[in-house]
C-alpha cells in the first residue's frame, strides 16, 4: 500500500476529491446551455478571485500559454517592453518577448530579491509599451509587492502585465484597484485544480493595445475567445478541456464557501508556521520579504548537504514532494510549497517528516523542535 | 432524472467510465518516475495508433493548437504552401498559414467533395514547401484518401502535413508507410478521451525543416517538448494536464484491448448501419466516398425542414446530440457522429429516436424502417 504523494510543490498541488470527481463527470457538449453554465461559473469565479470586472479569457493550456497570450495580443515587433525579473519565470517572460521580436529591457534582480517600485520608475521611458512582472516567483519563493509597483506604472502609458500563475488565490491581487492590464493565471496552484486551464484578465487599455498589435497569433488570439465567451451560452472557439472546466467549477465552489479573505489568511498562517519551523531547526530562509512569501518557502540546504538529497529522501520515505532548487539554485536550496489544498495538519506532518530526513542525512536535529514552532504559530493564530 | 446527453457529434465524444475515473485519480507530480511512466504509455500508444516510429510530441491544447504547431515549426514567412481544403477545417489551415505570413495556394473543393491526388499533383510546384490537408473533414463528413495523395507528395520536397484530429482511431492512418511528415491529432474523438490534449507525429524530414524555420513560437515550439519527452522519465516543458494524461493512458489501454483493426472495423460497421438507416428513411447522404466516411455521416435535411430543427428536437426529447450543419451548410444538413465509444446498440437507439423526431416534424416516416436497415447491416456483419 502506498498513499498518493503529497504535492507540497509550487504546483501542481493536491486536488480535493470533490474536484476530482467533478472532472470524472460525463462529458458535456461544449456548445449549448450545459457547458455554457459551467463556463459562466468559471469566468465569474475567476473575476471574483482576481477582484476584477475585466474580461476573463480562458484557454486550454498551461500557465505559460497564458503568459505567451499576453505578449502576442498586446504588442508588435520592435515594441519596447520592460521585464522585471526576480527569477526563473522572469526569464521566461524575457524569452517569450525576445522570441516575438520585442525590444526588451530587463531589470535583472539577483535571485531572492524582490522587485522595487523605485527601480521600475527609474527604468520606465516614455516609449515603454509594457511592464511585465511576476506576482509570485516560484523559483525563489518571493512575492513581489505588486500594489507598490502598480503605483508607478498606473499613470504611464505602458501596459501593466502580471503573471499571477502561482500567486493567485494565495496572495491578494486586486486587478482593478491596482490597475493591472493583463493578469495571467493558471488553475493548478492555489485554485486547487488539475493543470490544463490558463486564463487572462484583460483591461480596456489592453484591448486598445490588442487592436493595433500585429504579432501573429491564432490559438492564443484573444479576439475569438472573447466573442465565444460573450455568447448567451459561453463557448470557446476551439474544443475546450470540458472535464477540467467541470473541475474548476467545483474548485471555485469550494473557494467561495471558504471566502477569499479566509483563503488568504489560511495561506498566511501556513506559511508562517513553515517558516517558524525550519528556522527553529536552525535552517536559513532565502528570499526577501518572507511575510509576503505565502506560496512557497525557500530554504538554504545545510552546509554539506545537497538540497536535492533532502527532497529525494523525503519523497522516497514519506511520499511528500518538496521541490528542489531550479536553475542557479540547483542543489543549494529546497522549496516547500504550501499553496492550495493544505491545512494545519499537513504542515505538522511535513515538518515532522522533514526533521527525520534531515537527521538521517546527518544534520543535527532536535527532533520535534520544528513541529513545536509550527504548533506555536497555530496556537497563536487561534 | 435526466441521463447524460449522448454525444453523437463529431467531438467531443462520450468517454468510458474507466477513463473518467482515471482522470479523477490523485494528481501525480509532473516531474519524475510517476508521471514519466504515464506519459511514456501515452506516447507509445499514440505511436501504435498512428502506425509510426516518428517522435510524438504532446501539448495541453485543443486539436487546433496541434495544427498551429505544425505550421509554426515547419515554415518561415513567405514559404509557399498548398492547402487542400474540403471544408471548414481546410479553411482553418488556410487561416493559420495566412496568419503566419505564408504564401498560400488553395485547392478549394466544393463542400462534400473529397480531395483528388491528380489535383494535388497538378498544383505542386518545385518551390512548394508543404501540403496541408485533412484526413477526416468533420464539417462535411468526408474522409480523404490520404494514401492516394501521399503517393504524389511522397517524393516531392514538400512536407506532407495531415490533420487527423477527427480521423485518427476511426479511419486507418499509416504515418510511416504513407510518408506523412506531420500528423496532428487530438484525443476527444475516436480515442474516447476528454478534450485537452493535442499531439503531432514528426518525421525526420519535418525535423530538418524545423531547424531552418524562423516563425516565432514558444508554447508550441517542438524543440523543448522533444527534449522533455526524451528524458528517462518523460516530462513536458510546461506543466501538462496531468489528469488528462491519466485518462489518455486508460483510453489507450481500452483501445489496445480491442485491437486497432477491430476498432477500425467497428467504425466501418457502425457507419454502414447509420447510412443504410437514413437511406431507408428516404433521406439523402451528402458527400463523396461514403464507404470511407466512417467518422461522421452528413445527411441532407428533408425539403421544408431545417436541419437544426432536427438536432434541437432530438436533443430536447431524447438527450441525443447530433451536430447541425456548419458554415455554408447551416440548416441544410445534420450530421451524425459515430466515432469513439459507440457500439451497435447506440446506433439502433439513435436511429429509432431519429425516426420519431422526423415524424414529429412532419416528415413521412415508416416507423421502424431505419432501424430495420441498421439491423440488416449488423446481421450481415455477424
Amino acid at each position: 500500500m502506498r498513499k498518493p504523494e503529497i504535492l507540497m510543490t509550487p504546483g501542481p498541488t493536491p486536488v480535493p476529491a470533490e474536484v476530482l470527481l467533478a472532472q470524472a463527470s460525463p462529458i458535456v457538449y461544449h456548445r449549448g446551455p450545459g457547458f455554457g453554465a459551467v463556463l459562466r461559473d468559471c469566468i465569474e469565479g475567476l473575476q471574483w478571485i482576481m477582484q476584477t470586472r475585466n474580461d476573463i479569457l480562458t484557454f486550454t493550456t498551461s500557465g505559460s500559454g497564458a503568459m505567451e497570450s499576453a505578449v502576442v495580443n498586446c504588442f508588435s515587433p520592435g515594441d519596447k517592453v520592460l521585464v522585471v525579473s526576480v527569477g526563473n519565470f522572469g526569464e521566461r517572460f524575457q524569452t517569450i518577448c525576445k522570441t516575438y521580436g520585442l525590444d526588451v529591457t530587463v531589470i535583472d534582480y539577483e535571485w531572492g530579491k524582490t522587485a522595487k517600485a523605485a527601480d521600475v520608475a527609474a527604468a520606465l521611458t516614455p516609449d515603454t509599451k509594457g511592464v511585465l512582472i511576476q506576482h509570485s516567483e516560484t523559483s525563489t519563493g518571493v512575492v513581489n509587492d505588486i500594489e507598490a509597483i502598480s503605483k508607478v506604472v498606473k499613470d504611464h502609458p505602458a501596459l501593466f502585465i502580471v503573471d499571477t500563475v502561482s500567486g493567485l488565490g494565495a496572495s491578494p491581487l486586486k486587478v482593478d484597484e491596482w490597475g493591472i492590464d493583463v493578469a495571467a493565471g493558471g488553475v493548478q496552484k492555489a485554485l486547487m485544480m488539475s493543470p490544463g486551464i490558463g486564463f487572462v484578465a484583460v483591461s480596456p487599455k489592453a484591448w486598445d493595445a490588442y487592436k493595433t498589435s500585429t504579432l501573429p497569433k491564432f490559438y492564443f488570439d484573444w479576439g475569438p475567445v472573447k466573442k465565444s465567451h460573450d455568447l448567451p451560452d459561453p463557448e470557446s472557439p476551439y474544443t475546450p478541456a470540458v472535464s477540467l472546466f467541470l473541475g474548476l467549477q467545483a474548485a471555485i465552489k469550494l473557494l467561495r464557501e471558504e471566502g477569499i479573505e479566509n483563503c488568504f489568511e489560511r495561506h498566511r498562517t501556513l506559511a508562517r508556521a513553515v517558516k517558524a519551523a525550519v528556522q527553529a531547526l536552525g535552517l536559513e530562509l532565502v528570499g526577501e520579504d518572507q511575510e509576503r512569501a505565502v506560496c512557497v518557502t525557500t530554504i538554504r540546504a545545510p552546509e554539506g548537504i545537497d538540497g536535492s538529497a533532502i527532497t529525494k529522501l523525503l519523497r522516497a520515505k514519506f511520499g511528500i514532494v518538496f521541490a528542489p532548487g531550479q536553475g542557479q539554485w540547483k542543489g543549494k536550496v529546497f522549496r516547500i510549497g504550501h499553496l492550495g489544498y493544505f491545512e494545519r495538519a499537513d504542515v505538522l506532518q511535513a515538518v515532522a517528516a522533514l526533521e527525520m530526513v534531515l537527521d538521517e542525512l546527518g544534520y543535527p536535529v532536535k527532533q520535534g523542535a520544528g513541529v513545536a514552532a509550527a504548533q506555536d504559530v497555530f496556537a497563536q493564530a487561534g
